[in-house]
């Protein structure tokens, strides 16, 4: 049988750089939170005015080890092409901070976390968060660490909604945004893809109805494949001809059921590259994340929607914004496709913000916010510079 | 747990018009069938001049019940508005026929089918099979019918890819060809698609190793998710965000896991409506399909590379070619693209062969081809009228 995951280890209990605020936190749902940890880090210094302040936001299956080995995996940072010393995002200038999102299972409050003190885990029983709790629970480690206003906020992806999320919700604390690969709201083709991850966690038997690990089990099939989805939708179909093609690899000894099990197939029991790099997404992945997590976390993308309070009018929700944007999006994204970011555009220019929108011409589609891009990268260096410079920062 | 099965019923054994092959089948993959069984359906009358018969092929989830009710679903034909009398392929001048494709679970020799007289089913160890076994079925068909040559064949998708391979495997049997929304290769990307419906199927404790029948049982839950992932692939974004938008329906009374248990929740409990539909779509199709013969024929589609054997020259594939093409693709589908069409009229051109090229302007996707569609409903009868004049049809 041509299994992805062959014996998946739990993800372990690694300690996180943390704060804990034992009032909690109220969520739009409805629900108190009884206490709220925020796991995060941090690269550079605050400098003595407290306004250099860089806030970076993660994305679905990203975390707070921006520029750094990840505790769990091992592997560099996600954004580490952009973060650190001499960097787009400079951390001899800037105090950069990223936290790991509520919901997420890198430390901050999320399913994984007990109900209350010395309490069973929250497990399947996790409340629904939205981006906006996620950006207050931010807003509670801005103002721990002492900053008052934020220089800058910026991510790509779900972090771009969270970055649009505090420019709306928090206007005078954002100086500048830069929201990236994102848009004001997830489409229903986007809320499809993410309801197929989530069928796929519920139709593993290690799901367990979510108390996989009171059974000692992780849904590591379903998550697997939620991955491997999610991870076609992050690639351009250029990136994916480029880079695989139609190209075979040996199977593997054993042939899978699909291919005819013992019979004589010459290059017709071959495997194409693309679908063994799939296979590995999808069992790496598992690894490092969990499924509550997901199903959480993908909800809170799936409401995302910032004009839906307003109406149907985006630049409402921006009006009267002193925050400098800047839109970024990538040609060939079709997950976060240009219209979107122009359409966002276009209502910050509504509202009267002081926006610029960027287009980046690459054939690597979503996931080309976190590659080596050139253009992108002078684009987050010279956006961040031109705030720098109007907002006094030395 | 917000499963989308909750207790299928096994596929049922319904007798299907068939023809049987004693002599068996020798595949590409090196395995001869003992015995070819080829099921299929006729709509008019063949001539007296055996000169007016339209194959019509089929798509991956498709089947020979092309105009005229379901046996297991009861529902319409699944090109009922293309097939009849009046219409466009005209069953009052043409002989339609359909078949069942080599691997599918409709009564052709498939994973379903005994290994041989009185022998258990082929199940898992199906022999990997090619578009070109399945025309190589069909070809057996005709023969069978008494048809020399085919005044036309004409499909979608991968019923597209079936035109294309019978046009250069038996170019002498093909008048005229009309291959829709398909390419002469399948990409990466949709190589990746499948392998992912593939990986939730082998997720799937009922799947048992492939051995499902034998233990009652039916791989439903990965079969959906297979299906409902395949489905988007088959709209595109703009039919997705009109038929659905984000429209919220109100959860059924037991909210999901994910939606946070029996937390007070608002709207934030409720579940898009275009969630309920992929769960529809997904839980319908289990009841009329075999997940073996979903491997097999996802197999058949990801290996078809019509080039391959020319070194990567498709006009080599239809060199000489007589027959008339008219290579048909629909401006929204992003699965089968405009210009994979435009590269296969190219190559056609470079081999001198008649072949007109019309892209349908759509909103709707892949599903273009299966919906009412008045431009391309004209093309299709414009087409066969023209080629009936050319060949002398009355």
């Amino acid at each position: 049988m041509d299994q992805i995951v062959a014996s998946p280890e739990p993800l372990p209990d690694v300690e996180h750089s943390h704060v804990r605020f034992d009032d909690g936190l109220a969520l739009e749902c409805g629900v108190h939170l009884p206490e709220l940890v925020v796991a995060f880090r941090t690269y550079g210094t605050l400098n003595a005015a407290r306004s250099n302040a860089v806030l970076v936001c993660h994305a679905l299956t990203g975390d707070q080890y921006v520029a750094e080995a990840h505790p769990v995996t091992g592997r560099p940072g996600w954004w580490g092409a952009l973060v650190g010393p001499g960097r787009p995002i400079d951390t001899e200038r800037f105090f950069v901070v990223c936290a790991n999102v509520l919901g997420g299972c890198m430390g901050s409050t999320g399913p994984r976390s007990p109900r209350g003190p010395g309490e069973a885990p929250w497990g399947t029983e996790f409340p629904t968060v939205t981006v906006r709790d996620m950006v207050r629970a931010q807003r509670r480690l801005v103002g721990h660490l002492g900053i008052g206003r934020l220089f800058a906020v910026i991510g790509g992806s779900m972090g771009g909604m969270q970055v649009l999320e505090w420019a709306a919700t928090f206007p005078e604390l954002v100086f500048a945004a830069m929201p990236i690969a994102t848009a004001s709201f997830h489409s229903a083709q986007n809320i499809a893809f993410n309801e197929i991850g989530r069928q796929a966690i519920f139709a593993d038997p290690d799901w367990q109805g979510g108390h996989y690990r009171d059974h000692g089990r992780i849904p590591a099939r379903g998550l697997a494949v939620a991955r491997m989805m999610a991870h076609i939708t992050y690639l351009s179909e250029e990136a994916l001809s480029r880079k695989f093609g139609r190209r075979l690899q040996q199977a593997a000894p054993v042939a899978g059921p699909s291919r005819g099990g013992e019979t004589p197939l010459g290059p017709l029991s071959d495997m194409f590259e693309v679908e063994s790099y799939l296979r590995h997404q999808g069992s790496s992945f598992v690894r490092r994340f969990d499924a509550n997590s997901y199903l959480s976390i993908t909800r809170a993308m799936d409401y995302f929607d910032l004009a839906a309070e307003h109406d149907g009018d985006l630049s409402r929700a921006f009006a009267g914004s002193p925050t400098r944007f800047c839109v970024v999006c990538f040609s060939s994204d079709w997950l976060f496709p240009t219209a979107q970011s122009r359409d966002l555009a276009r209502a910050l220019n509504r509202a009267a913000a002081n926006v610029s929108f960027v287009e980046i011409e690459s054939d690597k589609g979503h996931d080309a916010f976190l590659l080596d891009e050139p253009d992108f990268h002078r684009t987050v260096a010279g956006f961040l510079a031109g705030a720098a410079e109007r907002s006094g920062l030395a």
